[in-house]
């Protein structure tokens, strides 16, 4: 494949040890009694024992590049990116239902990690500001994020209209759609990477698709939160740039991006009872090139001479590969993670036959238990 | 799992070669340009490569039972689940537009395929009458399977309001929706079960209620096709017994009864915005012991002692089923095929350690490519 990085450009690892604790609840009622308790209890060795099995996780089901939004202990997950030899776009997330000093405190800290961060991992980390959500971000606040945005040149990352609630309460406060309203607070004068999107009106997208704003499409976590269905064929339709992220594994319940393409590629399909919208190409170039665009790693995001060699490898002698004439529909439609054999990152094998070459798997496994039974009591 | 049974209640394994040939199309030009031509191609030869490939991916992946719809050579297709050790419901699907005289041809060998098919395989091999569905069958064909079904005691398997416009299509001859319709024709007073059911108003629900119809949900087909999205959760309402299918690779594309089951456990929530109508234990449910009713195996649906068993092993210390406490929600919304390594049928033990210890799997895939360059050509 000439699009050969595997993106995924939404998610929190920091909880990957939530992993189904709390299914099919509404989303108040899992935020309130299952997340935020649970959360209020993480540690330095939840968060490290989260990223690591998260980090292993991706690189064992084919990603080479992943977006991080947190807001704990983003050192400690750079250490781990460094040590696995994964690529990483990671952003400190910010709320800013706090006082002024408060949010100027998280946006300076935001500021700092900007260096640390990049200081690590040989080049392979790269940085963006990321102010949580329009709900959780006051007007004033943005404003201040988007000016440092500028000073430094680094893009916005941004929840966007997950659900139909918070548009609606964004317009009973601001009178405005958000997406509207981010705009006008100069938001998207910086380039920005939004995520989930489901809620846009005709007008949102058009400006979206005026100001170049990337989404990161996260249809299984949408679907599993019952947040709904994100509009993906009219944004195609603007030649918005969309990726595919699989948001934590808190929602989703894995972080395996042959599984996000394929219901990227189904969900709009059904919706609209329409096969021919949203093609495997387009899937699939979702999930490659258009997240390296979106992570403004667009230099490296070809396979070709000059380029940085990030790549994996596909047994493609599986019965559910059968017969192995059509490559790309079944890279969307019939594989899933668990077909990867081998993970490249710059040239240096990663995963070889299945095998993580730079974690230790057993280890990850056994502190990921530890780490959770230890919040649980 | 008390529910240890995975039944894949819907399919054609007999297409399996066609998996990737064409996707992305209308439903018409898929069919008339990609699906007939090719299908006319079919020997024996195919066939037998196809469903051989087929039953390999579905053991391999955790299926303990299937049912198969299909007009071909299905002796061949006994004879592989016979030597494989799976466990299958075989019908002989029978399209109605054609001479009274050929429809009759078509019931006398499906009757006469009735004895022959359950004589193989030493009690694993069951039979249902299968009239294609109401828009391939006229009502007096239908009355006669009817009459043959009561004689034989035999269940009837049946596609129903898979798309729109075939209910539209059944209206507009008939002048009543098909569910109404087939009650009229005495269809529901056998056990029945019934595929796909996308487009079931309220008053057809409840006759399928009153009835004790199964349903099989193909949610993947459903949306690969663009024929929409089943009302799931209107149906338990109603305590419909719901079970799950894949229906054919050629528009899955995949016979993954757990991605099948996550999909169904999915995509209600997000289709309603309401993640809490069809939970994980729903959805566990529909993959296992509602299969088993559905397909009237219901005295070996579960395991202990003096039941057949039917099981299958997780490896479950892959990192996405870590941290390893949420043991339903694992196995519905994070795990995969992939994840199962041993597969019981019957107490004999058919997958070892990811091996098919019946099944010879490098000359399947060698003959499922053969074949299909075969009718390519």
């Amino acid at each position: 494949m000439g699009n050969a990085r595997v993106n995924n450009t939404h998610g929190h690892i920091g909880s990957s040890l939530l992993r189904g604790f709390g299914d099919d609840l509404p989303l108040d009622v899992w935020l309130k009694t299952k997340m935020w308790p649970m959360e209020a209890k993480f540690t330095a060795e939840t968060i490290e024992a989260a990223a690591s099995l998260a980090i292993l996780e991706m690189l064992k089901s084919g990603t080479t590049t992943f977006l991080e939004m947190y807001h704990l202990h983003l050192e400690l997950i750079a250490n781990i990116v460094d040590q696995s030899g994964i690529r990483s776009v990671l952003t400190r997330g910010m709320i800013g239902l706090c006082s002024p000093l408060e949010q100027e405190k998280k946006l300076a800290e935001a500021i700092e990690l900007n260096k640390v961060l990049r200081s690590i991992g040989e080049g392979r980390i790269t940085t963006m500001l990321a102010p949580h959500a329009p709900y959780t971000c006051p007007p004033a606040f943005l404003e201040m994020v988007v000016q440092e945005a500028k000073k430094l040149s680094l893009p916005i990352h941004i929840h966007l209209s997950e659900t139909a609630q918070e548009v609606q309460n964004h317009i009973d406060t601001y009178g405005k759609r958000p997406a509207i309203h981010l705009a006008e607070l100069g938001v998207f004068e910086v380039p920005a990477l939004i995520a989930h999107g489901v809620h846009l009106d005709a007008a949102e997208l058009d400006i979206l698709s005026q100001y170049e704003v990337a989404v990161s499409h996260n249809p299984i976590s949408n679907l599993k939160l019952g947040s709904g269905i994100a509009n993906i064929p009219k944004m195609l339709e603007r030649n918005i740039l969309v990726a595919i992220g699989t948001d934590s594994a808190a929602s989703n319940n894995n972080l395996d991006m042959f599984q996000e393409m394929r219901m990227a590629a189904l969900i709009h399909k059904g919706n609209q009872e329409n096969p021919t919208v949203v093609s495997a190409q387009d899937a699939l170039l979702m999930a490659t090139y258009n997240g390296s665009k979106a992570l403004q790693l667009e230099e490296t995001g070809i396979l070709k001479i000059g380029k940085e060699a990030d790549f994996i490898v596909i047994d493609s002698q599986k019965p559910h590969l059968q017969p192995n004439q059509q490559v790309i529909s079944h890279l969307v439609y019939s594989a899933s993670g668990s077909d990867v054999i081998d993970v490249y990152v710059r040239g240096n094998c990663i995963i070889r036959n299945k095998q993580c070459l730079t974690l230790d798997e057993e280890k990850i496994i056994f502190e990921a238990n530890r780490a959770f039974r230890n919040i649980l009591s």
